[in-house]
């Protein structure tokens, strides 16, 4: 398939591992960036060994690190610094979330690559970023979701604090880092003279938590795990139906009066505890077993199907399954795409959701083998002869 | 304070409104990117009535509309849309998240916004997308956390399928619009040629779903609700202390090496069921149980400590108030800034997460009161006499 991405020309060295990194850098790959991937020789990226497997290759890896090429580098190894300070110099960005403090160590950080290339444009993502008391804390998402407030705020009264299903503040920094270098790409064009992004993970979740912060800030009260429900809207829910649970977002005074006729209620919309979306959060108790009084005798189809046809937003919560077999979803929005790998096979993976008129994503390749395409990398764009480059294998340098 | 963002120069006409398009122009906006609000006259943004309220306003919008000039616009209104074309003349990006098809019925969707301007880089935030069948369905946040199948992974087996306690979707759809813009933004450098942006929440939700749907794609089997472990990794999950709840995050082999000295068991590191990370996840129960007798007896700060003085990733759960007051947090990474309000008066909002070092992020201005920047823009910047602006005014235009 060929490549007409928004960012073809650009070229990004990615040291990232696990998810963060390489979620901000499989974005740029689908947009078209030539993404070259370094991982160590040998061992590679952790998520090569995480599940789910098949064909005895992790999707997990192959999920997001497709349209990159790999290479090995031991950057511990004087030639192999030597030969990425050199890759550095034909660069645009760097991409890495170590530990702070690694690349330093390994004199490889950001005031070192930038003698070499004064454009270029480096990004850290890591747990609590490169400055400030808790820099050398390690960082996962759990950590994140943790610290930033987000467990604490997620769940059900009286029950546990929740981490969201999905290791969100990984991809709330993958997409932070990408924001941040986009935008010094933009700034560099004027003096070409790049940069230093530092996303930490906790607080691109801080940052997400946008009115919960407020509440807080403005209030003094602090705001708890409350369920399905929003601070700020009512009623915007979850309501129990004759056979599941059905969704119902109200969130203006026409949508909620448009609910009120659909519940046949039109003396709701009269109702003075309910006239402005204020007073509906503080009834939100008693409102909810008013519309839930009416949803309980529906089946959940019913209710979706009477809802969007009077054009109040309203939704089933799907299980996995049901998304992946949604034909608007997946074909429709080609949310899932196919991709041959040579060792898996043919298996399916999550498209770009980043739709462009002009410059359309593309999955055109699959993850790349560890040091797959070192001798394509090493000789065709860095001009190294084969007897050099087998004189860096026998070294240990890559 | 001064602008030296590195969006400097961008000009953005802003016609977003609640949440996940005002996220996405308040990044702009804290990267010096000129933000032209516009709004209905007299009704403005649904969220300037939006909780929590300070001082008669509302801190939902002043939080994610500051560094934002604002107008009006009645965009139903002829005099309205010819300005409006004038002005798409003169900007870099428009950006809106009406439903699909609201900007073409006012005969201002992207065929037409480019005739006057080839140029233009219009992105759309919706709940479906512009295309496919569900196109025309409402949608807000809540409504893609459950169509995405973010829901039916949050929360606990046997439990309700959760909200995340956050407005994530509209978040992630935020951001993943700025990503889409910016790569248009680079694009452009090369014919001048703009495109549209169509970024949908369920789908942006869909992505931040990685694994997860990848479990689906290759096994069959469909992710529940597992609390808060990890499908990829263990241990990797809240464990109970004396005292509350602590994270750990062992999520390597070296982390898992580590772990067990801490809690001076190394006879598990030694044991088959957990040698390795697919292992550990398969006996995950049996892991949390033996995790739990030592953390049961200890106290969560000083487990922290203790994992945290080894290497082993740990941490407390926060609740706001806690985030608030982290001098890591609020003051090392100045997630919490002061502004001051005209109405409001002084008051802190959530800082920006992207830490830049040559062209750092700033809250210079407040949000704007409804219509505040009229003269100002439509004199200044549009050239037009006081005379037209109120002829303008007279006729509901503005």
């Amino acid at each position: 398939m060929t490549n007409n991405g928004a960012l073809s020309g650009l070229v990004v060295l990615d040291l990232t591992r696990v998810l963060a990194g390489p979620y901000c850098t499989m974005l740029f790959a689908d947009m078209g960036a030539n993404i070259i991937k370094i991982e160590e020789p040998e061992k590679g990226d952790d998520t090569r060994q995480y599940a789910p497997i098949y064909n005895g290759e992790s999707v997990y890896f192959i999920n997001i690190n497709r349209n990159k090429r790999g290479i090995t580098l031991n950057l511990k190894n004087d030639k192999a610094k030597a030969l990425f300070l050199d890759m550095v110099k034909k660069a645009d960005i760097v991409v890495e979330n170590y530990r702070p403090g690694t690349m330093e160590k390994l004199g490889l950080g950001y005031e070192q690559l930038k003698e070499v290339n004064p454009g270029i444009i480096y990004a850290s993502i890591s747990g609590f970023g490169h400055t400030g008391r808790y820099k050398d804390r390690p960082g996962y998402d759990i950590i994140a979701q943790a610290m930033s407030g987000l467990m604490s705020t997620t769940g059900w009264p009286g029950g546990e604090p929740t981490r969201t299903g999905t290791a969100l503040s990984d991809v709330l920094g993958g997409l932070s880092a990408a924001i941040g270098i986009l935008s010094a790409v933009y700034h560099r064009r004027e003096n070409g003279v790049g940069q230093k992004i530092d996303v930490a993970l906790v607080d691109a979740t801080v940052s997400a938590l946008e009115i919960i912060n407020m509440i807080y800030l403005v209030e003094g009260r602090i705001p708890r795990r409350i369920g399905n429900r929003y601070e700020a809207n009512y009623p915007y829910d979850t309501f129990h139906a004759m056979d599941g649970v059905v969704v119902i977002g109200a969130a203006n005074e026409k949508l909620w009066k448009l609910l009120c006729e659909a519940m046949e209620r039109s003396d709701l919309s009269e109702d003075p505890r309910f006239d402005n979306v204020r007073n509906r959060v503080a009834h939100h108790e008693i409102l909810k077993e008013i519309v839930e009084e009416w949803t309980k005798t529906k089946k959940v189809e019913w209710l979706v199907e009477t809802l969007l046809a009077k054009g109040v937003p309203a939704a089933p919560i799907y299980d996995i399954a049901q998304v992946v077999n949604d034909p608007h979803i997946s074909k429709d929005r080609e949310m899932f795409v196919e991709l041959e790998h040579p060792v898996a096979g043919q298996l399916r993976v999550t498209g770009n959701h980043i739709k462009f008129s002009g410059t359309p994503t593309s999955v055109r390749t699959p993850s790349p083998l560890l040091g797959q395409h070192n001798e394509e990398v090493f000789s065709q764009w860095m001009g190294l002869s084969k007897a050099r480059i087998e004189e860096l294998r026998a070294s240990g340098a890559i």
